[in-house]
């Protein structure tokens, strides 16, 4: 039986991936501070005896405390709202360092495959649409959002460097907008904003003229390029970024697809036809990006893989969970 | 008495800084683990009673080890040539990090002024010329120099999120070109090796065609400017870099004056008639800055400083000091 290890696995996207592990038949440790994460995320197969949770702080473990050896490790730990991470940037910024170091020692520890989650927030506020992986980003270091923005970068410059001195079998993706259940319904962010106003018969908040687009990938998508990924052979990862000349292997996965945010809210409301809200436009925040797209050439090219679920079904099944767990409760 | 400390108080900077404080009447503690700093470089000062060396690795020190309270501290500690950076590249970056997050919390624990050391190099390869701190860099965060560069950008995030969160008195220089007496004879950058080419009668070489400018201050002229930056109250820096749309308190601090790397070597070798060097011309290496040029109009509009030492007589002090340490010994 493999072991997996994920941090922030009680988190939106680390519950996910557990749950998948577990459904694979690996025995998975799942490391979660619960911050953001909640236990309750875990209750689909918190009873599964493969299943372990540690409640505890990725910035204050060392690698003897977590007992493997592990197959595969999962670095997810890092708040990634703007709402949790700038109540709490230093300690962001040090999650984000320190949770990866840890997986990278831990990696390198058990001869364990690492797959690291970067976000299309290296990128900023991009000069190019849509992003591809050659991009260095265009990130204020000294703004509000650095503290997730530069706290991520030199997280892919450790991955990088481990690989280049320890040869740890190391991969990253960067990915972009991602939903689905178990998000964090005070996340800040617009899909669960939407949701949570129309289910409450609340204005829809859209700031500036909602013309601005985003891409929203359902997290089953994801979760899948996750596991594709990983079950790429090390030589075959090595040629290929270099082959692309990309100094280590990172790639974007995301839903190219375009929505502006005004789109988004009509498509909510038309999945809620009894909500009363309303759509209502405030001032755009600083330092929010214009646009934001994935350019997914070289997923689709390594893992033969692409976004499927359409939109509309995944805010279906979004909708669903936030009625079932923050409104008929 | 004033008590200031300063990590990497025995590195190139770092040890003139210690001279100016000590000769200013500070007391002055200096740490330093001795891997790109040297026990000579204290020679002139390390008998004063004023002066304590702690040989001591940033990475591995608490703020309880360092026994305050400090009136002042300078982060200065870490790597700064590509020679050293990049043989140590996680070491490089943890330095960074740790290295700031130590001041920083000895700054916020004694209520200290802090300044920290950025660079230049947060710019990376820059797509405005010359460089002013409202920009915000194009850096790769995967590449060979990204060690340096990403620990940097993100230490400039860490400073702004305490004086943000903690409301420490911390303000940063983001530091160009700069040379002088005790540079490392073997840190890889352009004037050291001239000089020692020169000096030795070896091949002068120049990377690419030599048209690629850089310009460089001399050590003296920014050590004033630490000094300057330093004296300025905690409510004028406020205000100062808010009034320019600032984050945070950030300034270049350089020589404007631009030259060609060929003519740096003609320069080098008019100082050193003696020499029968002759000039031999490299491929450039990869992620190589082609230009970069600071506009130093806030430091001249905050500190009243500018740089005043010219190239020519800082060349020949440098000169002197690598002939007496290096050669004729």
């Amino acid at each position: 039986m493999k072991k997996a290890l994920v941090t922030g696995g009680a988190g939106f996207l680390g519950s996910h991936l557990c749950e998948r592990l577990l459904g694979e038949g690996y025995e998975v440790v799942a490391v979660d501070n619960l911050y953001t994460g909640t236990r309750e995320n875990l209750t689909a197969f918190a009873a599964n005896p493969g299943f372990t949770f540690v409640e505890a702080d990725v910035t204050e473990l060392a690698p003897g405390d977590l007992t493997g050896p592990f197959d595969e490790v999962y670095a997810l730990a890092c708040p990634a709202s703007p709402a949790h991470y700038q109540a709490r940037p230093i300690f962001t910024t040090l999650t984000s360092i320190q949770g990866v170091l840890l997986c990278l020692d831990i990696a390198r520890r058990d001869g364990a495959r690492l797959l690291h989650a970067s976000t299309s927030e290296i990128y900023g506020d991009p000069l190019v649409h849509p992003q591809e992986e050659h991009n260095w980003g265009n990130v204020n270091t000294i703004g509000i959002r650095s503290c997730y923005d530069e706290g991520k970068r030199v997280a892919e410059t450790l991955v990088a460097d481990y690989i280049r001195v320890y040869d740890v079998d190391a991969r990253m993706v960067r990915i972009f907008n991602t939903y689905g259940p178990k998000m964090h319904p005070q996340d800040g962010r617009v899909i669960s904003n939407f949701v949570m106003q129309a289910l409450r018969n609340e204005d829809i908040t859209i700031y500036g003229d909602g013309s601005q687009t985003r891409s929203f990938q359902y997290f089953e998508d994801l979760i899948t390029a996750f596991r594709k990924y990983m079950a790429v052979e090390k030589s075959v990862i090595r040629s290929f970024f270099t082959a692309h000349g990309l100094g280590a292997p990172v790639i974007n996965t995301g839903n190219p697809g375009e929505y502006t945010i005004r789109a988004l809210a009509e498509k909510t409301l038309e999945l809620l036809p009894e909500s009363t809200s309303k759509l209502v436009f405030k001032p755009l925040p600083s330092d929010d990006p214009k646009k934001r797209k994935p350019d997914i050439t070289l997923a689709k090219e390594l893992l033969d893989w692409e976004p499927k679920v359409p939109l509309a079904e995944g805010l279906v099944k979004t909708i669903a969970y936030f009625r079932d767990r923050h409104i008929n409760r």
